[in-house]
């Protein structure tokens, strides 16, 4: 399986979140895509490639673009205001609040992010940039043929919404690739997204489309981050009607009920006819994740991926989430040697 | 002039806000109301008196029962998920989520609130009911006929809405007051918003009220805090259209201008016909004030004063906002003099 990687993501690189009241180390680091990498060419995956320039206009397909020209010029204006170091908003819209964009950076920061736990750094647009670019070359290889290929993507994406940035997500870029695939021949893909958060933006991205359908696996929102999006009645609208799935499951899931609902949802995308796949690549489902509550193992990775390969279809890999820094390579390459496996 | 004040205030003690992508020393500190106290006796203001207990129905007729109960167990949830420092929530409810209520503490806090600058502490839900206790006491003696009295309110009151904490404020002291006139007598009352910031919450309560007439000067929401609420086209919905009085104004204001949109302001609260008068007194309006962005000087507060109470109405002071700490108590008790002067 092709890799497609830039070292770009190295240039995100935030120095922290606001976590349980305290600003603390940011979870989501750059060694995380590295040591992903690392397992990629230790297992002899496959090549490892750069990828192409798509340009802004496949990432504007999903995205709003005046959101897409906050993110471009947010680093400069906050610099302008507060020096050079990394933004965090801190107010947003209450309700009985106007959606109006504020002229301040504190303001916009608000108006386009929905948790303070997202920072802002020098170096994020070329990394998000170069990020839609990894997910659309991937797209790219399974739009020409290949059974499957893996999109190193850092920072993840798929709770960015149309145009709104948080969860350590800025572009979507699961949903820039699914909307590439349609947009290069594909009449119905699948997002099948298996990270441990609900897929918010992907789902709100695609909520009122039939031509994509999302499917997420993700721990209870009454529990658990997004909160506020990822519920089991949350089906679709308008032409998306039946095209939105999602399996919320309680703390402490384990893998025999999370495969289950797997299996569930697998016959679920089998009955949609999709003829490509995008998988949400997260694994922060794993048991020693510092900031998450199922309780997967090492060994249910490859697993997973020798089930998602019984689609049948051609498959992209997108990496979203995984906070055990030390075993995300494990696992994340586990679920891609398993689809070999099984492809 | 009565002073009502109580020291429970200082029970709330916030450590930290979010401030320009930093976590800082709580702006907002029980100094704050310590040395407008020591200003009222050092200046023989009048007497100081402790407020009565009204209980939560008065708090209730403004606020969702959801929400006071909420912040009544708040600060228990968040100690027995993450220990016993102060809460302050990560993430909200963005456009394309849904307002539902979290069983986890992290995502009640970000559906209750709009900010990450209002800590819950160990003692804030004590402080806030103090404080309308306070607001509730100065409400009563204006209604039994005191011309003026100035109720010595901390934490502040005009940023909380009906059911969401932020700016500082969890329980919308004047809004409070503001009812209970009403509820013991009179038909129409008026309240002035004078702080720095819009009193967006003391808006959101009434927008649709004809009988409480909201007036607020304040810096522009395009450029300042809280944003999303306080522009001049807001005019009030259904009962309340014409009964809401925005004056933004820019950056860097002074004195001049300022006084000349309270001209206006006061023409039409005379033209209201209220029976009552809250004020909810900030006075960050200084040109000292370290969060803050307008030009008044202590000389022109007393001038404040006499303007407002050529009204000729009942009138209750509420203190809200002025971080200025070491001016703090000259500049508020400095209106309360001018109104003395003119009254
Ligand atoms: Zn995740
Ligand atoms: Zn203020």
């Amino acid at each position: 399986m092709i890799t497609v990687f830039s070292d770009a993501h190295a240039l995100h690189d935030g120095k922290a979140e606001l976590h349980d009241g305290k600003l603390v180390t940011s979870f989501e680091m750059p060694r995380r895509a590295a040591l992903v990498l690392s397992r990629v060419t230790e297992v002899g995956l496959g090549p490892v490639i750069p990828p192409s320039a798509f340009g802004l206009d496949p990432v504007k397909r999903v995205h709003a673009p005046d959101y897409v020209d906050f993110l471009a010029g947010a680093w400069d204006a906050w610099v302008a205001e507060h020096g050079a170091y990394d933004a965090l908003p801190f107010t947003w819209i209450a309700p009985g609040m106007r959606r109006v964009v504020p002229d301040h950076i504190d303001g916009k920061l608000g108006y386009y992010s929905f948790d303070a736990g997202t920072p802002i750094t020098a170096g994020t647009f070329q990394a998000v940039r170069a990020a839609a670019d990894v997910a659309l070359t991937g797209a790219q290889l399974v739009a020409r043929g290949e059974r499957g290929a893996f999109a190193l993507t850092r920072p993840p994406g798929h709770h960015a919404h149309r145009a709104c940035y948080g969860g350590y997500c800025f572009f979507n870029n699961a949903a820039i690739a699914a909307q590439a695939l349609r947009d290069t021949g594909a009449e119905r893909v699948c997002v099948l997204d298996i990270d441990y958060h609900h897929g918010n933006g992907t789902q709100d991205i695609f909520y009122d489309r039939g031509d994509v359908l999302f499917v997420s696996l993700h721990a209870d929102p009454v529990q658990e981050y997004p909160y506020f999006l990822g519920f089991a009645d949350e089906t679709g609208t308008g032409a998306g009607e039946g095209a939105n799935a999602n399996y919320p499951l309680p703390f402490g899931t384990g893998f025999e009920a999370w495969s289950a609902a797997l299996d569930h949802a697998l016959a679920r995308i089998a009955a949609f006819g999709a003829e490509a796949l995008v998988v949400s690549l997260g694994v922060d489902t794993y048991k020693g994740d510092p900031i998450s509550r199922f309780r997967l193992d090492t060994a249910d990775y490859p697993t997973i991926g020798g089930m998602l390969a019984g689609l049948r279809l051609p498959t992209l890999f997108v990496m979203e989430g995984g906070y055990a820094v030390e075993a995300i390579g494990v696992n994340a390459v586990g679920v891609l040697q398993g689809f070999e496996a099984a492809a």
